[in-house]
């Protein structure tokens, strides 16, 4: 792609100028549009070490009001990033709705030195274009604009410039390793991008290479191209989407009503021994994962009243309070709603060795928010695949991921619901939305079926969790836990 | 206060067991109440290394509904926190009314063993303790309730500890070089630690030392002391709070009225001349300050439509876009709302070597909620004081702190509104409210008039720019920050 590319002939100064002037005033006026059409961009500055691509990103942001953009600097890889799966620390900055975000380096610039300097293996550098690809592809298939440009020059040049950064007392310290190693073997980084870029180039977020050769003609070249996406962005954005196929290994489900509950319990004595025992191993595999670095995730789905909170209470009550959070989830607040539903999860996640408890998750979006019409069609129809390759992304990282389904009947959810009216201390717990949502049983049982039949992957297999008898419900969820980090562990 | 203390005497294990049952329940139906009154609480839990803050904090916090209490693990200091003021890895902690918040180590730690290990001089550990205290101050001013526990053990204990976790291979790692130093330099240590629990004992937010030798023991005297501490709070909880007597420095400040606006006017030739120069200027200091990592805030208030958006605009374009952040301020969402108000500022803060420039800022609290009587009379007038603390914190951090007041005539505002009103492009950019404040104008005035007195200190100084003439509002700012950011470097 970079080195059999005929680059466009670069115009005359007048011609560059008057061309400038014109896309500069489009873009500034496009930048109403679109917050107008809530459409959110994502512009992707990549290239060579002193390519120019933050003078670029400085002169193209220019034209925007600085409430409606922001720039993301991502060239360092950070402490905390590395405590997180690959793609956090740029998923973090996906803008909001009518917003614009531009990346000064990003996936591409970290895959491609890592895997150059030899940190990444073949394998795992592979396994992380195919994150790359599907990340891409949600952002698209959620709305999201993504310009992706590739800042190119010649070995001469880039020489040139560092010799220029260097000499300068005052900028010296711009010039990085990285640069001198890819000026050094500048053929063998050639072809590491090469192949990067056809392997992430695609139509819906494709690739542009930017001759930059002239500070003016890159950014000639990039105006064209953004104000032209932003135009296509603009019309298609009414456009339903292709549901993709599941490509993911799924586990065979039992129906919600095939699930016989009453026989499902427990001796109090033989709960308080069990508790302990499993209570004690969870301490000691608590302290194991910390130490290995093993990151945890819990989810908790279930009826109103299924007994999540006590059964959640037993679960921390053996872990370490410096290892884990507990995260309750309401409805999306506006700067969580007006991202990708799933931003707000992955800004939740834990570093690793921590474990990180979902009271409610992101399964919401098949559930709440198909039945009360919180999405489009389209959306939750799509949102089965991208949970799944959600995590997958959180299992490449190496996240032990357990899913509970905590099931009751009808009648003991009634008896529960009653039992909170008459209870003064529990009235807190039960709400006229509990009412409501119950009264729709039938419809969330259809999405729960169908959620546990497309949502169960080998690596994030669903548990259903019989809690008609609490006790039986929560020695059965911890008996789980204990054995999947087990598992992981050894 | 620590050597010279007679510990209580530790009861029996049955009286212990007994009152252990009872203040369990007590705190687990306290949690309600504390949701009720939008009580929010921290408990800071220091001690010597070993004295099992970890294990504490997980006893106590059993008896709390997870979704009520975050435990914050502030042992290590990260990175990301040498970039930002000293306090700011502990204020971001700070729960929400109605939740609580266990710090596990805290100001006290990381203070005490940098001044241990020489990383902190003297004088910079009096300035932070000094710090400390306003900041615990202004939690407790503000509704907060602060319970600081230190667990103390023997020297003789210690050892012990140490070495039965050392010769444990699970455990081995979590035996730190800190712990070691404070064995091996117990009465050093001790003589440190008292100092600092005499510095920071006060009757909002007393020091209260707790007998480590049992896990026990530590639990019934915490709970005992925590949930009188509920008690007490939420009986307190409608008292008023004595407003603070300003203590730092001010300049002179002119009254509005006594600004003439009408002749600060520029030619366009001097103005392109004059801006290319100091923006030129400006792109190289931004420069400096990047290479030596000094943090710089830009505060803009102002009338609406003074021209607080174009005038920042200029002051961008001169900046590299790695190295900046605009935070436009709008009214404050939920989540922080129900905090400190200050706190969604601070965790706004630039990393050092970064501008961060605010487009309406924390003034909000002394203007629009202090006449639109979003917060009571006492809360905005004790935020005069407390802002000149927020601004000394940034300052005693070597922030380089510049404050603008855009200043326009109200028949210059009817017509820029009247402008907007009537062209297209610019619709967006007037509403409503803005009318509506515009009816405040004189309400307004006397607000900012008194902000002005009270808040332009001789470390961040309030600059008046008049703005009838934007080109020459947009010189007077770039002066003004050009020639601070000189002061700063050289």
């Amino acid at each position: 792609m970079l080195n059999n590319r005929i680059m466009k002939e670069k115009p005359s100064d007048e011609e560059m100028n008057t061309r400038l002037k014109a896309l500069q005033k489009k873009l500034a006026a496009q930048t109403l549009a679109v917050r107008e059409h809530k459409l959110p961009v994502i512009v992707l500055v990549e290239g060579w070490g002193t390519s120019g691509k933050g003078s670029l990103v400085g002169r193209i942001i220019n034209n925007i009001d600085p409430r409606f953009y922001r720039v993301a600097s991502l060239e360092k890889v950070r402490e905390e990033d590395r405590r997180k799966p690959f793609l956090w620390r740029f998923v973090k900055e996906i803008p909001e709705a009518g917003n614009f975000v531009f990346m000064d380096s990003g996936w591409m610039d970290q895959l491609t030195r890592e895997y150059a300097h030899k940190e990444l293996s073949k394998k795992d550098y592979e396994l992380r274009i195919a994150n790359v690809r599907r990340f891409e592809r949600q952002l698209t298939d959620n709305g999201y604009l993504v310009v992706k440009f590739f800042l190119n020059i010649s070995k001469k040049e880039q020489k040139k410039r560092i010799r220029t950064l260097a000499d300068d007392p005052a900028t010296k310290w711009r010039v990085t390793d990285t640069d001198l190693a890819q000026n050094k073997h500048y053929d063998k980084y050639m072809d590491i991008f090469d192949k990067f870029l056809d392997a992430t180039d695609s139509s819906r977020a494709p690739w542009y290479i930017i001759d930059g050769c002239s500070k003016k003609w890159a950014e000639l070249q990039v105006l064209e191209i953004l104000t032209e996406g932003i135009d296509v962005a603009l019309q298609n954005h009414s456009l339903a989407v292709p549901i993709p196929q599941n490509v993911f290994p799924l586990m065979d489900m039992p129906k919600l009503s095939d699930i016989s509950l009453q026989d499902k319990t427990i001796s109090d004595e033989e709960y308080s021994k069990r508790l302990k025992e499993l209570q004690g191993k969870l301490r000691e595999l608590h302290n194991s994962i910390y130490h290995k670095k093993i990151p945890v995730i819990i989810a908790y789905e279930g009826w109103d009243a299924a007994g999540k909170g006590g059964n959640i209470k037993r679960v921390t009550e053996a872990l370490d309070p410096r290892g884990y959070e507990v995260f309750p989830i309401a409805s999306p607040l506006p700067y969580e709603k007006s991202r990708h539903f799933l931003w707000r999860f992955f800004t939740r996640l834990p570093r690793s060795g921590h474990v990180a408890i979902f009271d409610r998750t992101w399964y919401g979006r098949v559930m709440v928010e198909r039945i009360e019409g919180f999405c489009s069609e389209n959306d939750w129809k799509r949102a089965y695949n991208e949970i799944n390759e959600f995590e997958k992304e959180l299992y490449d990282w190496g996240a032990v991921i357990i899913k509970f389904w905590i099931q009751i009947d009808k009648d003991t959810q009634l008896e529960r619901f009653t039992l909170r009216q008459n209870t003064p201390e529990k009235q807190w717990k039960i709400t006229d939305e509990d009412w409501r949502n119950r009264e729709k049983w039938d419809q969330y049982e259809t999405a729960v079926n169908e959620m546990l039949q497309k949502t169960s992957t080998t690596y994030a297999p669903w548990h259903i969790i019989e809690s008609v008898d609490k006790k039986y419900a929560r020695l059965k969820t911890l008996e789980i836990i204990v054995d999947a980090i087990e598992k992981a562990i050894y």
